[in-house]
């Protein structure tokens, strides 16, 4: 049975050491010092390994059950649930006024990473709830967020986001599902919607349904498509429940992993369903959430990278097999630990510069988050719009081939499903496609975000990398050759890639959008080259001041070299196939494959 | 359902167009001719595509169960297995004196890669009797060659390899199962051993398992190893089976994926074994079959990749979501094919260029083999030896990656268990670790393989690169250009790493073990790069000489341009990871991570 340990200490190195979170002009971060942010870390931490992490190998191996119509999620999961409303977690970023916290986004994205890295299957329930939550607080009108907040923001009902059909996914446009006026002022909605996570349980006396659908007579394509609410019981005009609405769970999906989570059909036969924002507005009120939901996604492969993590280290450290080629380093036993041998070294130094790195950047994104939100800083805004998909699809890349790696340091063992490697692998393997394949994450940045506003996000990434390396400069000399020197390098290759793009995708697209996938993942480089840049210099600011923890910093410092020498030099990499443009990607006709 | 073709086309090419095999000198190779070998690949291709495909589903699915002692695999495996022992497939490559067809190993091997891409956890029980029928037939007495190989070429007996214990596995010095000799020669065999595949089922009269064991009062470590030969059932003096042995099934290991193939736990409470070949030099016996075991794991990951990819390229022509940038290709419709848009082209061209690639070098590797075997040939040996890690290392952590991007093709689907994109990963993800974890094929390659012989292997491989550019300097500009120059650089990346290695690996050996996984990965490129520089020659001479398929051809060298300008040039980042040396891998304490 794996084990799980919030990394409580190195959350707090990110926001203190690094983001130095309490002495940022953010409305509500004045509060956020070390030993506020510390009790709640160490108490979400807690619930973590003591009440979610027990239940994710139950989840696993017993995933929901269909009975005459009711779904029923894996033992033990009502009972956490409650748990989880009892602590008042849900609500951890929500106004006050619906019975939230109205705590930082940052907060609950480090909160939502020991969630997720313990039992990412369980923590949907409440992240979709959150996700429709916060729809319904953007886009509802004032009746709609008295009903439903309160109650969401409790999680005594839950919410779902209902996208997806049959035949169109990426391609929303093509949508069937519709909606009928009525007299009433509402509409009634039928169709049937596909992949709707956390679709049906019974851990919430009811649950409120997002669902996008097509008014009858409205445009075609994406511009017709509005967005609904269909609860799964109608409330009355008092708040109290009414009736059950036309709305069923047609079948549970077998999947590869998040087997705690039920991934519904949801078949709506003519329920009564709220115009929630605008009429035609739908996929506008949709993408409003977009960022956050996306930034959680990618939070979950760091996270479930984390949990595997700590676990093959632990497999490392306790498993005898050989002998350092150095020399016995356990002789009095059968065996030296594998942890001895360079390749399990570098397989674990991958995944522990990963982790951290890909901590910082998610965390850094929350706090661009935030200052958007919170300050209507319009530069950050820009600047996570243009990060959001290099947060998502590079941290759910990386995240799952971490899982991978760590699966493997347990040999044999990884494979039998009793260990739990593998389920970190297949857990972690959906965070690559929903909310977005990783190609359309791509395909969003280089065809939209690269361009937005003029290319002013994009410029003002660059500056702030270039504004980094010239004020640290003149640091130490090992520092600058061994952090600054390689971050400017990847920078640079960024840089050369959007050149190319510039000049040889405009008069033909295929060549940007060939280099697509390399130019997410070479721009996710540059991001942890940054995070790395920082924490180096985080931890030789704490080493010089004197710290009672030295052996921490030390470590910083080396795993961020090892970042820079043999994860950041893949920028190269990239750069080369981008430019090798599109003649070989788009050469084949399709009956040649 | 995914569906199967066998490539019989492709593998054509590689047999006849690059290596030429009628024309080669090694005994049995004249009589391969195209009509020759093209009736064999039709018939394995039809057994693959209509009796053992339509079972992987079903035996992922059902999976085996243990009742009472007794296996029992998959509904319709019994069968299926019946049909493979009619049509004489087991004893492909046997000698024919004990029933096989004596074929070169080549032509099992390409008939190996269609029944694994069809079903991998069928294929392992005829896979592993192969294995340990090779054993009995390298190091076997006369009359142990008798009792067994008759029924184990037809596969009325099936067999088993016994290495892994629950806690020795890589490290199999420190094994505890022990052989007690008794007075007729005999030896009782107690222990348990592990992840036995294919350890126990009711597909055939008897199984022969092959233990390693420590003779009692022989030398510690390693070097008290023997091998056993342990029936399931004992064999009478007149052949006829005899008393149950005592060898039984602990228990059946839930895993991953391959769930039709039975892995076990198997107990030997006292079980009657007889040595085979040498006492103490049971290692050594195994290692004999390495090289064909090892290519043949490498060869699964080719082929579930293979299988993936088909898939993934009928899905992409099917599956209609939204426009091509470059105009609607598909105007009729609602949208076009999702082949159109350039990042499933750059999946698709990523898992083509793989699979053709990985056939042509698995192929030639079995030529070395047969060159070995067949021919006696010692450099050929050398040669193959160098090269099986690689195969092994490379192809099944590339086969892999290739199977997971044909997943993401699918989008949502390819996580819904139902469509079968997850088998193809789940199933794939064991060749990176049986046989020799990919890690410890690495650590053979750069600490003992490269060294061997005095280096006359790695030389002669250079060698052979550098003779074939030279040679090929002259040809057409842009084959020059496409094909030439970057293998060239490639190969120079490649001994580059091999010099970083001599120069700082010899005192510190870290520095050469920390950069074993990448130098694993670099030689793959280069090997793939090679095949693809031969392949696009074989295209070219083809499309010269005139023929009726000049698309195949044309496709090949597109094809082989795609890897020559995307994929190789990963030797450049392997080279600078590998020249970062084993300071930052080897620099943190165990109590740090």
């Amino acid at each position: 049975m794996p084990s799980y340990t919030a990394p409580t200490k190195d959350m707090q190195f990110v926001l203190h050491d690094v983001l130095k979170v309490s002495a940022s002009d953010i409305p509500g971060y004045a509060d956020l010092d070390r030993d506020f942010t510390a009790a709640i870390l160490e108490e979400a931490g807690k619930i973590s390994s003591e009440v979610l992490h027990p239940l994710n190998t139950v989840g696993d191996v017993e995933g929901c059950r269909l009975e005459n119509g009711v779904v029923y999620p894996p033992t033990g999961f009502k009972d956490a649930f409650e748990k989880m409303k009892e602590g008042g977690w849900p609500g951890l970023d929500m106004p006050e006024e619906f019975g939230g916290q109205a705590l930082p986004y940052l907060i609950s994205t480090a909160v939502g990473e020991m969630f997720s890295a313990s039992n990412q299957a369980f923590t949907m329930y409440q992240g979709l709830t959150h996700g429709a939550a916060s729809a319904i607080l953007a886009h509802g009108s004032d009746a709609q967020k008295q009903t439903y907040l309160p109650k969401m923001v409790s999680c005594e009902w839950t919410g779902t986001m209902n996208l997806t059909e049959p035949h169109c996914g990426t391609d929303l446009g093509m949508m069937r599902t519709k909606a009928e006026p009525q007299a009433d002022g509402s509409y009634k909605i039928s169709g049937q919607k596909i992949f709707i996570s956390a679709g049906d349980h019974n851990m919430a006396d009811n649950i409120i349904h997002l669902v996008l659908a097509k008014i009858v007579g409205g445009p075609d394509g994406i511009k017709g498509v509005s967005l609904f609410i269909v609860p799964k019981v109608l409330v009355n005009e008092d708040g109290s429940l009414g009736e059950r609405n036309a709305v069923s769970v047609g079948k549970l999906e077998e999947k590869m992993g998040i087997h705690g989570n039920a991934t519904c059909v949801m078949n709506y036969d003519g329920a009564t369903g709220y115009l929630l924002g605008e009429e035609h507005k739908g996929m506008r009120a949709m993408f409003t959430m977009m960022n956050e939901a996306r930034l959680g996604v990618g939070m979950q492969g760091l996270a479930q990278a984390e949990a595997a993590y700590q676990n093959a280290v632990i497999y490392a450290k306790d498993r005898l097999q050989g002998r350092a080629v150095t020399g016995a380093e356990n002789p009095e036993g059968p065996a030296d630990p594998i942890i001895v041998h360079p390749d399990i070294r570098r397989s674990l130094m991958d995944q522990k510069s990963f982790t951290e790195g890909a901590r910082a950047f998610a965390f850094w994104g929350a706090t661009l988050i935030d200052q958007a939100h919170r300050s209507g800083d319009k530069e950050a805004d820009g600047l996570i719009s243009l990060l959001t998909p290099v947060l998502k699809g590079f941290l759910t890349d990386q995240g799952y081939d971490m899982t991978v790696q760590a699966q493997q340091v347990y040999g044999g063992h990884g494979y039998i499903e009793e260990w739990g490697m593998s389920q970190y692998t297949r857990d972690a393997r959906i965070a690559m496609i929903y909310e977005g394949a990783n190609g359309v994450q791509a395909l969003d940045l280089v065809g939209r975000k690269l361009a937005q506003d003029g290319g002013k996000p994009v410029m003002a990434f660059f500056e702030l990398v270039k504004t980094f390396c010239k004020e640290n400069a003149g640091e130490d000399e090992a520092y600058v050759r061994d952090f600054i020197e390689p971050l400017k390098k990847a920078s640079k290759d960024l840089q050369a890639a959007g050149m190319y793009f510039m000049q040889n995708g405009m008069k033909t697209p295929n060549n940007a959008l060939a280099g697509s996938y390399d130019f997410m993942h070479m721009f996710g480089h540059v991001c942890l080259g940054l995070m790395w840049a920082r924490m180096g210099k985080a931890a030789l600011a704490a080493l010089a001041e004197g710290t009672s923890d030295p052996d921490f910093y030390k470590a910083k410092l080396l795993t961020g070299r090892y970042y820079m020498a043999r994860r950041l030099p893949a920028t190269a990499l990239h750069l080369s196939r981008i430019e090798s443009g599109a003649d070989t990607v788009m050469g084949l006709t399709a009956d040649l494959f």
